[in-house]
């Protein structure tokens, strides 16, 4: 059942691919970086991005396009803490974003006045694995109310990512969670993922983001 | 694109619910009620079902189908609460359980030795929303940590389902959550789903469950 549902979407996901190698090229050429927010729904990759637009909007001009299934509560969310255009896409069902609507928000995005692009994914830790969107890398969120085996048992996503924060930190002294278990079962399906450790609510760790975004969008030295 | 998708997964659909009117039938005849559980990852799925296993095996013969994209974690830590076998899914990469893998599961349990069959469903508030199970009834399981309007952000899956399990409300005093906002939200996609408030964590709202799946499992007296 499985297989036969991926060999029918073979089609799909190759012209996913070569679009995402459009947005890619686009991207580069511009010097715009790109971060694809990965969770489950409610992990908190909206409350990171509000928090981060609110700190950096000064001196990052960050451009934001994010999906859901229904609503626009992120967008709307987003758009309270800066002055730029958030993109917002509504899948309407579909379990993950796609090359083609980064493609097309893309267009109302004036990439030669923007340092950083975030592409904040519908909430789902299976489905957006699987989408190239043409970004530099994904990162993964999971907090420490989901269990430590998050990583164990979404491998694909973890694998995928360059990087993963653990969220909403805040809550260990209430949740049974061991964080180094959940490092430790990160690092077992992906050694190369390096991790952040947050609390949007309190603002613990977020100054490490912070710098990681600022080292991101640093142009290299003109020749 | 989303269209696109969905088209060339007609046929497999289809079949899908085929199978799931069989599968359905087959419960029927042996007078077994099945709940499928579904909520994102981390939501307490599992935790739920430990605790309910635990309480209620020595009056109700409970039967258990977990899916997971890659692992037996939960099917073991589920194992730890019944003399019963638990039946484990993995799915290598699907978001979502389907009913012939529901039907295959079933080969392995004695339906005229059960009273109550649980499918707990892979972490993912979107896919199983479309993929009938031959279930009575989709339980929606969401927690506290994941802010109030997930409702309306996956808002399939609360209309499917027939039951919500608002989780980890021991954890409402470190989370800004307004548990009337969200009820409000899930009764504005959903006017006719009946609400459960619980913690595994203390056994708070337990009480309520428990004494739903008693009813639920209580024969028509013979005529």
């Amino acid at each position: 059942m499985t297989v036969r549902t991926i060999e029918l979407r073979e089609p799909v996901m190759a012209r996913n691919n070569e679009i995402a190698g459009t947005v890619r090229n686009r991207l580069a050429a511009a010097g715009v970086p790109a971060l694809n927010l990965v969770s489950s729904p409610g992990s908190g990759k909206t409350l990171l991005l509000e928090r981060t637009l609110a700190a950096l909007s000064d001196e990052l001009r960050m451009a934001v396009v994010t999906g859901d299934v229904q609503t626009q509560n992120d967008a709307d969310r987003l758009a309270r803490h800066t002055t730029r255009l958030v993109q917002a896409v509504v899948t309407g069902g579909a379990c993950h974003l796609d090359a083609k609507q980064v493609d097309v928000a893309l267009e109302a995005i004036d990439l030669a006045a923007t340092d950083l692009l975030f592409v904040e994914n519908v909430g789902n830790l299976v489905c957006p694995a699987s989408w190239d969107l043409g970004e530099d890398a994904k990162v993964v969120l999971f907090s420490v109310t989901e269990g430590e085996d998050k990583p164990l048992k979404y491998p694909k996503v973890f694998r995928q990512a360059k990087y993963a924060v653990l969220t909403k930190i805040d809550l260990l002294p209430y949740v049974p969670f061991n964080v180094e278990q959940a490092l430790g079962f990160a690092r077992e399906v992906n050694p190369d993922l390096a991790f952040f450790r947050t609390s949007a609510l309190t603002g613990e760790g977020l100054d490490t983001w912070f710098n990681f975004l600022r080292q991101l969008t640093r142009r290299p030295a003109p020749v």
